[in-house]
C-alpha cells in the first residue's frame, strides 16, 4: 500500500497551519492510546467503528483468562460483572453530561429504541390520565433518521396507536405549533448521519416541551464527540451505540438515558429480571427495579461490555468539550484545505461550526471510485449511496496532518484519474 | 484450598466403578478441550456458566488485535461478521436438530422471548383471520419457569390481549383439553432450572398442535445437552441462552429458531436494520428479510459473537446424543454415590432417566452452608433459596471421577459438620 501522500505534497502554508495546529493540540497525546497501524494510513471511518484503544486486548484477555477461566460464575460479584451495565453507563454518561444513575449500557440501539417508545407511550398515557385520554397521538421523527429509527418506530407506532409524522428537524417548529396538542414524543438524532450535519438539541427540546410533547435524542452519531448536556437541557429519553465515537468495538453495547425523574414510572416493555427490583429474589411475580435498573432487560453480553469498558479509558482525563474543540478544528481545517484542493468536490456538511457534526459528507458523481481509489492510497472512507463520500473526524487519534493527507490524497487521485477505474469495482454487499 | 476429596476416600467399589466408567468414555478426550484449573477442583456450576474452552481466548485476541485493530470497519466483510449471527446460529441448530437457516444468535434470552410472544400473537391472527378473529386469546405457561420468562409473558400479554394460564407442564394436557379452542401459545421450559426435571417435548409439542395451538420451547437449560429435535418434533419457535451448557461466556448471546415455514409471516416486534431485506439499501421503508434474518435485530455484539462460535468448536465432533448418553451416565452414578454415601440428602431431581436433565437438584436445610463448605473444598454447586444444592453435570468437562469426588466431599462436608458455620456466612446478591 502506498501512503497517503506519495505522489504530491501539500502547499507549504497547509503544511505549516496542519503543524501549528497540532503543535497547539492539548489532545495530541491521547493518539498513543490507540492501536493504529504504523503504516501512514488514515483512518476516517471511526463514525462507522472507531479505532481500537490499546487498553482493549489485555482487558479481554484478562475478562476471558482470568475472569471467565478460573471465576467463573463467581465473576458475576467478584469480577463486578453485574455492576458492569451501569458502571459502564455511568461512565458514558460523564461524556453525556449525565449525572451518575441515569445511563445503563447493553442490547442494541434497536432494542433501546423500541423500550423508549413504548415507554413513552406509556408516560404519555400517564400524564394524560387525568385529562383527556389518547389525546396525544402523534410522534413526529425526522425522515432522514438512519433507518432503524424508522423501523422500529413504524413498527411501535403500530403498537401505541401513534401516527407518525416525518418532520426535518428544521421543520419540527412548525409541525410543533400546528399540532402541538397531539404530540406525544419528538424524536430525532443529533446527527444527521448521512450530511453530517448537527441539530439544534437545546432548542428543539426546549420547542417538544412547549408543548407538553416528551422528546427521544438518537446520540449515536455525536456521543463523545459533540456535548449532549442530556441533564441540563432536560431531555427526557437518550439512546445511542457506542461503537462510533465511542471506540467500543464492533457491535459493542448499545445504552439508554432515563432520567431519575423518570425512571419510577418507566414501563420497560421488555421486563427482562435483569431490570426486577430484586433480580436474584427468583420470583414469579414481576416488581420493576426503580433505579435506571429498570431500563435493563437480560444477561449483559459482558465480553463486549468488558471491551467497551476498557476502550472508555481512552477518554480518561479528557472533556468532552476539549474533544468538540478539536473536532471542530478538524473539520474546519478540512474544509480550508478541501476548498483549497480540492474544489470540485462538494462540501454537503453545513460550514457554520454550530450545524457541524464530527464527518463530513462530500459529494462527487463517482464518489465509489473515490473511496476506492483513496483506500489504495491508505485514506480509509466510507460511501453511502448514490454519490456520497464520508469521512469520519475522530479527534481522539487523528492529527491535523492526518485530515491534510487525506484531501492531499484525494487531489492526487482526481489528477490521476484513480477513481476513474476504481468506480468500476464491485460494491460490497457490506459497509 | 483442600482438593474435593482430601478427608476422606471414596469406598473401593465406587472408585473402581467410576474409573471403568471414565475409561469407556468416548467423549473423555473433549475436556482437554477446556482450560479448567490444575487444583483438583470440581466445577458443577456449568449449568449457570460453562467452562472457558481453550478456543476462546486465541479467537477473542484475534477478533480484537486483527479483526478490529487491523481490518477496522472492513471487518464486517473481511472477518465475516456480518454473517457471523446465522453461521454461529446453524452451528447451534446442530445440536438442536435443526437444519441450516433456521437459528440466529444475538440480543439476550428475554428479547427473544419478547420477539417470540408478539410474533405467535401476530401469526395466531394471520391463521384465525379466515375464521373469528380474536378467539384464541390464552397462552399457557409453567409457573416454575424461570422469571424472566413471566416477566417478559406477563408483559406481553397486556400487548397481545392474551390471558395467562398458569399450568405445570403434567397439568397442560388437560388445560389444552379443557380450553384448547382459546389457546393461542404454550410456552414452556424443556428443563425445570430449579429441580433439573425433563419434561417431554415432543409430547407436550404434539398436544398443543392437536388444538391448533402454537409451541415455544424454552432451551436455556438444557442446549447442547438434551437433543431437543427441533424439526423432527415439527417446534413452532425456540429460543436460549449459549452460556450454560454450550460454555459461550457470561451472558453470550442468545438465540432464536424460527423455522422454515414460519419465517416469512415472521412479525419481528423489534425490526431493526438487521432484519431488513437489504439493510444496506438504507430505504426508509422497511421490507424484512423473508429467511431466518427476519430474527435478526440491531448490530451484533461481535466480540462476544466470536467469543461463543470459538466456544463451540468444543462440540467438533461430537454429537449431542452422545453427550445426552454421558449426561445420563454421570448423573445416574452420581444417583447412585448419593443413595450410597449421603442418604440423608433429598434428590429432588427425577430418577427415572427419561424425566432428568444435566443437573441435579438437592435439598437440605443448610443447603446454603453446603455450598460454602464445599466451595472451600473446591467443589462449586450453587443454591437455590431456600433449601436447594444444585449441580450441574456438564459432560464434556466432567468425569465420573469428578461426580464421585464431589459426593465424596458432601460426605465429609456433612461428617465434620463443616456446613454449620459456613450456613452462617453472607449470602451474595448476586449468585
Amino acid at each position: 500500500m502506498s501512503t497517503a501522500a506519495d505522489h504530491l505534497s501539500a502547499p507549504a502554508p497547509l503544511l505549516g497551519q496542519a503543524a501549528a495546529l497540532d503543535s497547539a493540540d492539548s489532545l495530541g497525546h491521547v493518539r498513543d492510546r490507540f492501536d493504529l497501524p504504523d503504516d501512514g494510513s488514515v483512518y476516517l471511518v471511526g463514525n462507522s467503528l472507531g479505532a481500537l484503544p490499546r487498553a482493549v486486548a489485555p482487558a479481554v484477555a484478562d475478562a476471558v483468562q482470568r475472569q471467565w477461566g478460573r471465576s467463573r460464575v463467581g465473576g458475576w460479584n467478584t469480577s463486578g460483572w453485574w455492576a458492569a451495565p451501569q458502571r459502564v453507563g455511568d461512565r458514558i454518561g460523564e461524556l453525556l453530561g449525565a449525572a451518575p444513575g441515569q445511563v445503563v449500557a447493553g442490547d442494541c440501539t434497536s432494542v433501546q429504541l423500541h423500550k423508549v417508545h413504548l415507554a413513552a407511550a406509556a408516560e404519555t398515557r400517564r400524564r394524560s390520565a387525568d385529562g383527556a385520554d389518547g389525546a396525544r397521538r402523534v410522534v413526529v421523527a425526522d425522515p432522514a433518521s438512519f433507518p432503524t429509527d424508522l423501523y422500529v418506530l413504524a413498527s411501535d407506532a403500530r403498537l401505541a396507536g401513534w401516527e407518525v409524522v416525518l418532520a426535518s428537524p428544521p421543520d419540527v417548529p412548525a409541525v410543533l405549533a400546528a399540532r402541538g396538542g397531539e404530540v406525544a414524543l419528538v424524536t430525532l438524532s443529533q446527527v444527521d448521519y448521512r450530511t453530517g450535519e448537527l441539530w439544534d438539541l437545546p432548542g428543539l427540546t426546549r420547542a417538544a416541551h412547549d408543548v407538553g410533547a416528551l422528546v427521544l435524542w438518537d446520540l449515536c452519531h455525536s456521543a463523545g464527540v459533540v456535548p449532549a448536556d442530556l441533564d441540563a437541557n432536560d431531555v427526557d429519553y437518550a439512546v445511542g451505540c457506542s461503537y462510533k465515537f465511542l471506540n467500543g468495538g464492533p457491535g459493542a453495547p448499545a445504552w439508554i438515558y432515563v432520567p431519575h425523574r423518570l425512571q419510577a414510572a418507566f414501563a420497560n416493555p421488555i421486563p427482562g429480571w435483569n431490570s426486577a427490583a430484586q433480580p436474584f429474589a427468583m420470583t414469579a411475580e414481576y416488581t420493576p427495579a426503580t433505579d435506571i435498573a429498570v431500563a435493563r432487560t437480560g444477561t449483559p453480553q459482558m465480553i463486549s461490555m468488558l471491551a467497551l469498558e476498557a476502550a472508555l479509558t481512552a477518554y480518561d482525563d479528557v472533556e468532552v468539550q476539549a474533544v468538540r474543540a478539536k473536532s471542530l478544528s478538524l473539520t474546519g481545517f478540512a474544509l480550508e484545505a478541501l476548498d483549497a484542493l480540492v474544489p470540485e468536490v462538494e462540501v454537503v456538511t453545513p460550514r457554520e461550526p454550530e450545524r457541524r457534526g464530527s464527518a463530513l459528507a462530500l459529494r462527487h458523481p463517482q464518489s465509489w471510485g473515490l473511496v476506492r481509489a483513496l483506500h489504495a492510497r491508505g485514506v480509509e472512507g466510507d460511501f453511502r449511496a448514490p454519490d456520497v463520500m464520508r469521512w469520519g473526524i475522530a479527534p481522539l487519534y487523528l492529527s491535523h496532518a492526518d485530515v491534510l493527507a487525506a484531501v492531499v490524497a484525494l487531489r492526487a487521485v482526481l489528477d490521476g484519474g484513480e477513481h476513474e477505474a476504481a468506480e468500476l469495482s464491485e460494491r460490497p454487499t457490506v459497509t
